[in-house]
């Protein structure tokens, strides 16, 4: 019988397959990890658990959770959040009836599971854990600056929120398709639970922000890549620490550059105008070979959605010429990422 | 009566004046907070308490817990450190007797004072707190670069331990001879004891890093200056995300380099060189500029103790000649370090 951790498992791996828990919702927007769990890790998810009055599905089998566990499932995933970021009281039920069959429960949301009295108890009754993703696992060391073996990619960005998640899983799937040994490490909520582990970096204490990098990409065979989702910016006024950390910690070989064109100041901080492209490249090249001084930028990837095919195609030649580097749009992939894809491996 | 915390409290000052501790102590260099204290702080130090064997002394009156409450002292502060760490078990009948008194507990040490069980029942018993400085404040905000009022210095460095607390200390001492209205702001354990408050920055989870250095020095009025102790060193591969956060988040006017000329290579980390004082100075107005786009370098603070009064004379004459800036050394004091505290201020 497992105790009950509130964490991440020393080696940061997460129970799976998993339950995706879509609770009540009616708002699609809300249900967004669900869907890109179902979308990125279809093998990691056995079926979705929807109670009264749900109206969003993402596409899998509906289990109740005693038919989930006996199909395989080792843990519910909360896959949805709603205003707040808290534990809904009508979804309560439903996850102690999955530690009641079995199952533990994962969570990305701020609230701690275990400080909801119902489900602290429902753990210790059942001996399932509570795991909050957002709490990092135990030992994290102080970064040692030791190169490791293997190859490592990392998405940084001009800003957060436009595509460095999305870009590290499209290029760890591109690896994947061309025979290439590849993990994805995650480093934030959804892409810790698509992963199936990962480190939450932005919930690390700063002293050992670049040794929770160095845990997150172990040694590895010579031929093996590393891609490793960036958070942040170098350039942001509040999560510029854990960008660093995660450069310094990652010691990567390439990095690719994320940026939404159309975007022109800081997420939430109209004042601060965004970086261009080349001065990310220039300041992670600055900063990144103080721990590998063979880091190089691999390319661009530009969030184009907001422009037609041709609009896009235009704007990435442009952009292509400006910079001498290959710029694609990882969700429109095509040719122009294949030879994102070769530059990285050239 | 007090509910103990365990943390400093929300606006982060230390109850003062203490009482230093220096336990059973027989070697000088375990009891160097105790000095710092009676050194940099006399007026927040009320006396001494040594227990058994101890042959170090502060160069306080020595009191009793209760003497020193009586004399209005208002926590016990632990003012020697042992080997790892942790709590002489010789220690806990004299802090059990200081809470009886009505001291609060304050300790900078690695171990958590709650967790010695006769401490944790004292604390209980007679309501004082006990107070681990490197347990960061309750409610630090995420970062939100908005520019503040009053003027702030921050001192930077080629690496950890080679002077930056002391510079900042002499600074501060020296600005408020000369009648200017300043603060210093500590970021380290004993720079927190010596100011009677501040941020454990090395502490801090790094989402709230740059937010806890805002948090740190607040609006001022504009003739004011805040002289920040710096961390670490954006060189450092396993400390950099502390010294950013704390750079962008201090938004400083201006930054004194300090450094150790005989030192070539990161403390602990031999496979490092030592990044050049020209370096720090482009590094630190990089990225710096960010949320300051005024920051300047007002000189160079160099660590000189291994050198002779001539030997150091010269070096920081080359120094000077070489860098185009005013260069001293805060221990020897003198005209070179008036001709920067001129330069800061200029």
């Amino acid at each position: 019988m497992n105790a009950p951790t509130g964490r991440l498992t020393d080696n940061f791996v997460l129970p799976q397959p998993y339950l995706l828990f879509l609770g009540d919702t009616t708002e699609a927007g809300y249900a967004k990890t669900a869907f890109g769990l179902a979308d990125w890790a279809p093998d990691r998810c056995i079926g979705e658990l929807a109670i009264g009055g749900c109206t969003v599905t993402a596409g899998l089998t509906r289990l109740s959770p005693a038919e989930a566990r006996t199909a395989g499932a080792r843990s519910l995933v909360i896959g949805v959040a709603n205003q707040g970021g808290v534990i809904g009281e009508s979804w309560i039920a439903a996850l102690v009836e999955a530690m009641e069959a079995g199952l533990d429960i994962v969570s990305g949301l701020h609230v701690r599971l275990a400080s909801v009295p119902a489900l602290a108890e429902a753990a210790r009754r059942t001996g399932q854990r509570l795991i909050d993703i957002r709490t990092p696992p135990a030992g994290i060391p102080v970064g040692n600056g030791r190169k490791r073996s293997g190859k490592r990619l990392l998405t940084v960005g001009t800003d957060c929120a436009l595509g460095k998640k999305y870009t590290a899983l499209a290029l760890h799937r591109a690896l994947v398709a061309r025979g290439i040994d590849a993990d994805f490490r995650a480093t934030g909520q959804t892409g810790i639970m698509i992963a199936g582990g990962g480190m939450p970096m932005d919930a690390v204490i700063a002293d050992f922000e670049a040794g929770a990098a160095e845990m997150l990409s172990p040694d590895a065979p010579a031929g093996h890549w590393d891609v490793i989702e960036g958070q942040g910016s170098l350039f942001n006024p509040a999560y510029a620490p854990v960008s660093l950390g995660l450069l310094h910690g990652s010691q990567p070989d390439m990095f690719i550059v994320c940026h939404d064109p159309t975007r022109k100041t800081i997420l939430g901080m109209e004042s601060f105008a965004l970086p261009s492209v080349e001065d990310v490249i220039d300041m992670t090249i600055r900063l990144g070979s103080r721990t590998n001084p063979a880091i190089r930028c691999g390319g661009v990837s530009l969030n184009t959605s907001s422009f037609d095919a041709e609009g896009a195609e235009a704007l990435m030649a442009a952009e292509r010429d400006r910079l001498g580097l290959p710029v694609a749009d990882p969700i429109r992939g095509g040719a122009s990422f294949d030879a994102l894809v070769d530059n990285c491996l050239a």
